[in-house]
């Protein structure tokens, strides 16, 4: 295949999958199909096929760029910020708008957890993998607070990251079963809670917000 | 019918609605069909029709029976101690030995929320007015742990049952997905944080455990 065929095969593939990310976003990633996808792309079944080989071939890149859309979005920012209370601050202050600002749907990762957490195969192992990557992430820039001094020095990175990633559970949760936008300031209040408790020095002013 | 025919009738749709709660620990509320439990049960399919009327009729008997054991097991017990701090934390420790002992699979109701918050229906219905009363028991539970003096007078009740509430969806996320035993300890610790975040009078005993 000439260069220029295949730069517009891996175009056509993205364009399907952010579709798919848009749908799954509605749906979840267990109500893909190439059947529903099909339409949203104005594609052939047998199209779609070629691009990804099997439906879960689908769901996997739909997943995958769903972990991106949160790397990008939540985790690179975040980076950017000095080691330490800076970078934890805004890594939750990110991940809380994030979440909240999800009004064409919910988090498509957070819900495919519930969906695939009893189904064994490539799609819970792939989720499997990414929370472990992602909490292991948290841990470290916790453990970075710590010693920068920011956090006590005998607070626990897994109890805290725990702790944080408890308060973005209940986020989606009450905004998707409730719609209730009051859950936004109670998480920024439970997170400043949980930041609190760690502080070397207690302060006044939230950081996260 | 005789009165006899209607407690035999009532018996085998209570032992159907069982074992369709077994199945759904296993399996999701989403994930219960006719055909599946016709096979547990070893029924037809049109004798599990005459039951409920429609799969939908037997996924909301199985929720119903989902939730009353959440009742009989955690707020039951709770509701027998004085109100207060001891009646919180019963709920609180029973809560969370509920969700950890669920060897056998998930919990039904918590499962049912992911999968059912994006499908508008009888069983969402019935799964946000569930969720609702849920919440506010424990709020009502919390404001007598203020009236008691337990709890400081500033706490506002909608937030610590937040905050609970939130440790719970992460205890459910980390067994389920990581089949984490580490998580209920840390559940534990995360639930005796927020309590003593809100204490009139700080203590050194962990009252959840």
């Amino acid at each position: 295949m000439s260069s220029a065929a295949t730069n517009k095969g891996a175009r056509t593939r993205e364009l399907i999958v952010e579709a798919g990310h848009e749908l799954a976003r509605r749906v979840g990633l267990d109500g893909l199909t190439f059947g529903t996808i099909a339409a949203e792309v104005k594609m052939s079944k047998s199209g779609l096929f070629a691009h990804f080989g099997s439906r879960e071939g689908f769901q996997l890149a739909v997943l995958e760029h769903a972990i991106n859309a949160v790397g990008d979005a939540v985790f690179a920012p975040a980076f950017a910020q000095p080691r330490g209370l800076p970078r934890l601050s805004a890594l939750i202050s990110g991940w809380l708008a994030f979440v909240s600002g999800l009004d064409r749907g919910g988090c498509v990762v957070l819900a495919a957890v519930a969906e695939f957490d009893d189904k064994p195969g490539p799609i819970r192992d792939a989720l499997v993998g990414y929370q472990h990557r992602l909490r292991r992430q948290m841990e470290r820039t916790i453990q970075m607070t710590i010693d920068a001094g920011d956090f006590r020095a005998d607070a626990d990175p897994a109890q805290v990251a725990f702790e944080f990633y408890a308060v973005l559970l209940a986020l989606h949760h009450d905004l998707r079963l409730f719609n209730d936008q009051q859950a936004v300031a109670r998480t920024a209040q439970a997170a400043n809670h949980v930041l609190q408790r760690y502080l070397a020095e207690p302060r006044q002013s939230a950081a996260i917000g």
